[in-house]
Parts: C-alpha cells; structure tokens; sequence
C-alpha cells in the first residue's frame, strides 16, 4: 500500500505546487480547513506592502498602490474560483458580517415571507448571526432543518430566504448546489450558500446554478492567512434593488465626495462597509493568484482520491478500535474532509498532533482531517492514518497531557 | 522665526520618538489624520507574525502565539490610551461596524425612545452607518443637529442615544467630552463617541466623563497601519444587559464548544463578532504599545504648539491669497489639525503635495493639515507653511497637472 502511495505521488499532476507553500518539517497538517499553510509568496509580499507601499507611498497608496481597489480586484479573483462572472464578489469583513448583509439583503428582497431556513446541524458561527439577526428583526422566525431531513419539507410559502453549508464543517457531506438553489426559487425564496468549506477545494458553479448570494472565507483551504477577510457575492440581478444593513461610506456612490446622505454604488460595492485591513488583504492577494491559476477539476479529483485513500486506511488499519466515520462514505459526496468520531477524539486527536498529524477535534467526539490538495501527498495519507493506528493500539491518548481541553481551534 | 523653530525642536521632549517612525525623505507629511506613518518596529514585527507565527505554527498558532486573545490584548492597550480601565474595550472590526453596534445597543437599552441625533455636519462615515441603521430599524428617527446648534436644542424626551465626534474630522473643532456627556445623560439618553480624530492625540478620559460608547480607528494617529481594525469601548456597567445585533462566533460564552444557539459572553468580549484579520492586528500591536508608554500630557502641549505655529506662519506669509481659517483659533477649542479653505483648495493640495508637503483635501473647499507630535518637528511647520505661500505667490496651483479631481483620501 504504500509502494502505491508513492506511486501515486509520482504520476499526481498536482505535486509540484506542494513547493508553493511553506510547510513546517515532520508535520502532516491535516487543518486546511481551519488556517490554510501559507503560500511562500506571501513573505515578499508583505515586504512590499509595509516598507514599499504603507512607509514609503503613505496616504498615496490608497491610489497608487490599488489598496482602494483590492474588495473589488481580490473579489473578481475569488468570484473566478467559485463561478461566478466579474463584477458581483467583494473580499470585505468577515463571513459573519457578510452573512448578515446577505441574509438582511434577502429578507428586504421578499416582503411578506418572514422565514429564514438554516440547517439544525449547520455552522455554529452562522447560524449565530442568523439568530441574531431573527432576533433584531420584529417579525422574522429562524426555522431548522433538521439534520437528514430532505429540504422540501422546509420549504413554506413564508419562507424568504434559506441558508444552507454548500460543505458541512462537521460530517464534510457535499450538497448539490444546483437542485437545492433550483428548489429554493421553485418556493419563492432566496438562496444563500455558504462556501467556508468549499471554496478551494470542490469546483463552484454560482452564475450556472443561478446562486443568489453566497459568503465564504478565504484563510481555510483558499490559504489567504488567518482571519484573512471574507467574499460575499451578490448576483448582479440583484444589485439595483438590494438593500445593504451595513452601508458604510466605502458603498457610496461617490465616497470621496463626503456628501452628506447616502447614495450607494450601483454594483457590488454596495456590499462594502468601510475601510478594509489592507495588510490581510495583500498577503491574501497571491493566495487567490495562485488558486485562479489552477485546475479546480484536478484539485477535485486528487481531493476525492487523498480523502478515499485516507479512510481505507485507516478502517484497515484501525478496526475495532471504536472509530466510526461521519463523513459520506462515497467520495462524490464528501467535501475535501474526512471526520470520524470517537468517545476519546480529543486525547485522540491531541495524541496525534504530538505525532506531527495535525487535525482538529470538534465537540462532542469529532475528529476532523481536511485535505488540502495542493500541498498534501498520498503518502501524508498513509503516515497519518499509520500515526492513528500507532496511538489507538498503543493507547498513547490515555497519556494525562492529552486530556485537558483548552482552546482548541 | 526659523530660528526659533529650530530652538523649539532642540527643547523639545518627544524629539526622539521621531526615529521610531519611517518617513520617506523629503516629505513633510501632514496626512496622519487619514493613514499614520509606520512605526519601523511593524516590520520586524510582521516578519514574526508571517514567518514564525502562520507559516510556523499554524493552527497553533491561536493559542501558542496569542491571537485568540488579540482583540482583548490590544483592546485594553487602545483602552489605556483613551482612558478606560481593562475589560471594556476590543480591537475588532472597522470603525462602521463598531458604530452600528454601539447605536443598535444604545437603542435597545432605551426603550420607548426611538430618535438618534447626530451632528448634521458630522462625519459622513458616520452618518451613513446610522442612516442605515434608522432605515432598517421601524420607527427609528435620525435627527440631525445643525452645525454650531447648542446640543441641548436636540435633547428631547424621545432621544435615545447621542452621536458626536470628539475632534471635527474637517473644520479640527474638539468637544468637550465631560459635560456634553453629562448633558446627555441628564436628558436620560446615552452617548457615543466617535474618537477616530482624537485618540493618540488628545487625552480622553471615557471612564471618568462616565461615556456609554466609543469608537474609533487606529490607523490615524495611532499609526496601526492602513485599514487596521477599529476599537470599541461599552463601560462595564453596560455589559449585562446590552445586545449586540452582530454576536457572531466570537461574541458567544464557549466559543470552542460549537454549541447550537447563541449565549454570550458577559464581558467585554459579547462586542466581537466573528474571526478577525490577525497579520492587520499584529502589525497594530507595535504602535499601541508605543503609545501607551507616551505621555499624551506631552503629546497635547506640542499637538497645539505645532498647530499655532502652523496657523501663525500661513497667515503672516499668505496673507491676501484667499485662505480663511476653518479651525477654531483657540488651540484649546482645537485637536490636532488645522484647516483652512479655499475655492482652489484641491489644486493648492496637490502643488504642496508634489512639493512634499502631504495635507489633504475635503470637498469642496477644505485643506486639512494633521500634526502627528510624534514625528512632525516645529521646523516641518515653518517649511509647509513657506511651501505653501510659494504655491500661492507663484500661482502653481493652477498647473493642468493638479486640476484632475481622484480619489484622493
């Protein structure tokens, strides 16, 4: 088994980008799906932007340098990688704040629904602001779909606008955009995806499933860096009559202007707020350079073949040993992640990261893995899962210094 | 009088902090009240934060290295520099965002009232986000005090909460916090203010003139970097009961726990929201401490020193060519920046900029020249201000090059 990991290393089309990215010695990092690995290019670039652009430029980069124009230039890059036509994604805030301009946006589109659908078992830090917002709002009702329960039965007359994960950051299950977006407008409502978990890694088709809105962030597999601002992509249908629950001065028609009253921009801009941290937005600008760049399809397929591989071998090597998978067994439904659960799986997955494998653990016994296609092997594959192995037959998780939980992200 | 500005600098105090700052040759750079110069310890700083931190650490970084805790760590320093005690203040978000939080909480806490007053002439940042606000909120009213309106003229029984800019983003004018405060508190209505023009400059005491809220950016006068993320302070007093319209993941009690429906923290920490761009942070964290170990006594003695030299020289060298002073004369009634006007002000500034003297322009007439104490000397006072009576003597304004309006911040 692995004689064909390496051959598989060898024959992957995919492995020379691993070079891209500055990975730590003795580590498989199996938590791209939490803080990406960051790409070299980011080193140099953040030199430009600090001694170049901040100290030498001054208030003259906000022109000269395009910082004015990275929301609109980082977002035709992200909107490139998630299918969608120029003009309609900015990079500006983070997931949550543009959640909540979606959802807002939404429910403003659909008067007389009052009805958000969020899925039960969705992301907690979406399903927050959903809550908050439902809160705010006289009127609005926060319905869940219950996990498993299929969509339709969800799907009232009163219902304006549904949030689903395109990705689901627990189980990893891919949902089919095109269907559930086509369903959602078949009953009225607007459609909302999330694609944290997605962008990246699983190829996007937003303007050809005829998506209304979507938010995701960029520092998971999209290895912007960390709290690296967020995308929200507004279809262009939408834009004259949406309304923005955040229009700050940088969705103003004319912003330099300092008119007194609001005019928002008759575009994508409208979804800005205010002033943006430059220095995350420039260190995130090679990332999504060197992902607009790549083959989606290919990082697709060596996705679905790294998480297939991962999970024979780990029930080949692991049975009896009280794991048990969370995440669709079929590749074709999976996202770019495997989870397994287990009563132990944080000393489990704390065992592990003393190994070199790093993964991540979510409450109550999630053991997350996310494969980032672009700087993991087949072989990271075999040596993680022999590292499971290693601590599940050994016990090394019952050692003390693995069972205080902390702060774990 | 160059003489004597020479004297001023070798008596001067903060003379030395000036090398901790990089500031191109040649330029005088009148512009710290829009984008701060960069300390020259962010570089080093960012050096860390990339290469040892992220690209290190990775995931693990959140705890090994601190940025979990970034908004709270750089918040109480933000809160020391505008005099408010630990635990009330975070860095997190814009200045936009902070500010629909601080209203919506306002308004929430003030039941029954329903109108957010404003200075009409205020900052148009401002007054977008609470436009917003007033539109998206039913019955909410945005009343506007006109400029140079007594504030006791706008305090009605139906006044919920009360918006005011410390230092006039245009014309300099500094409020005076204390019984502007206590007049709004004697009207039963709360206060916000907005410190985006004072903090780092002017010594505020949020805690003991007893405000509700502030806001205020860091890439002004406290040189945190372009766009870098905004702090908002709520007295502790406030904490329990406040709602927060965008308590995203961060907001919530056990973050880490993924737990389904929101329960915030009960400190400072419910005015988060979601992940925050941690590489803007870091290089934020350098220019706080610089500040919090500067005597802003200090800062404010040379803040009006630089500003009456500045005033004093422009008018006894350009008097007869049409400038009009905005800023109050007093340099008490005055924060850290001069003003004038001029019906060619726009072309002024740009044949001073390509002099080097870097000051801005405000529509439609405004010239605004910021005095950052800690790298601005008295002589740089003496050199703008002969640059700008040879602008002005030699009409070089009227150069083509510098008609062509931009998007100049």
């Amino acid at each position: 088994m692995t004689a064909s990991a390496e051959q598989l290393d060898r024959d992957d089309p995919l492995a020379a980008m691993r070079d891209l990215f500055a990975l730590p010695e003795g580590v498989v990092y199996l938590d791209g799906n939490s803080l990406g690995a960051m790409p070299k290019a980011v080193a140099a670039e953040m030199r430009v932007a600090v001694d170049e652009e901040w100290a030498g430029d001054l208030i003259g980069a906000w022109t000269k340098d395009g910082w004015w124009l990275l929301p609109e230039t980082l977002g035709d890059l992200a909107g490139a990688i998630v299918g969608a036509a120029p003009g309609q994604t900015v990079v500006s805030d983070g997931t949550s704040i543009n959640l909540h301009k979606a959802l807002s946006a939404a429910l403003d589109a659909r008067p007389g629904r009052h009805v958000i659908v969020a899925e039960a078992a969705g992301f907690p830090a979406d399903l927050y602001i959903a809550e908050a917002l439902s809160a705010a709002r006289a009127g609005v009702e926060l319905r869940y779909l219950a996990e498993g329960e299929p969509l339709a039965t969800a799907l009232s007359t009163d219902v304006a606008v549904v949030l689903l994960s395109h990705v689901d950051y627990r189980t990893g299950a891919l949902r089919d955009m095109a269907p559930e977006t086509a369903a959602v407008h078949d009953a009225g409502a607007l459609m909302v995806w999330d694609l944290c978990h997605s962008a990246g890694v699983v190829p996007v088709a937003l303007d050809d499933c005829a998506v209304d809105f979507a938010v995701g962030c960029t520092y998971k597999y999209l290895n912007g860096g960390p709290g690296a601002p967020a995308f929200i992509y507004v279809a262009a249908r939408l834009h004259a009559a949406a309304r923005q629950p955040l229009a700050g001065w940088w969705a103003h028609a004319a912003p330099f202007d300092f008119e007194r009253g609001f005019r928002a921009d008759r575009g994508i801009r409208k979804f800005l707020c205010g002033t943006q941290p430059v220095l995350s937005l420039r260190a995130l600008k090679p990332a999504l350079e060197l992902y607009v760049a790549v083959d989606l399809a290919a990082v697709r397929e060596k996705s679905m073949a790294l998480t297939q591989l991962f999970i024979d071998q780990v029930e080949a090597r692991c049975a009896g040993h009280g794991l048990e998978l969370l995440s669709p067994r079929s590749a074709e439904r999976r996202g770019s992640q495997v989870a397994f659960t287990h009563p132990h799986g944080f000393a489990i997955a704390r065992a592990l990261i003393a190994r070199g494998v790093v993964g991540d653990f979510r409450a109550p016994d999630v053991m997350r893995f996310g494969m980032a296609p672009l700087y993991l092997r087949y072989r990271d594959m075999v040596d993680a899962a022999a590292a499971l192995e290693e601590v599940l037959v050994t016990e090394a998780w019952r050692a003390p210094e693995f069972q205080k939980r902390g702060a774990v992200t």
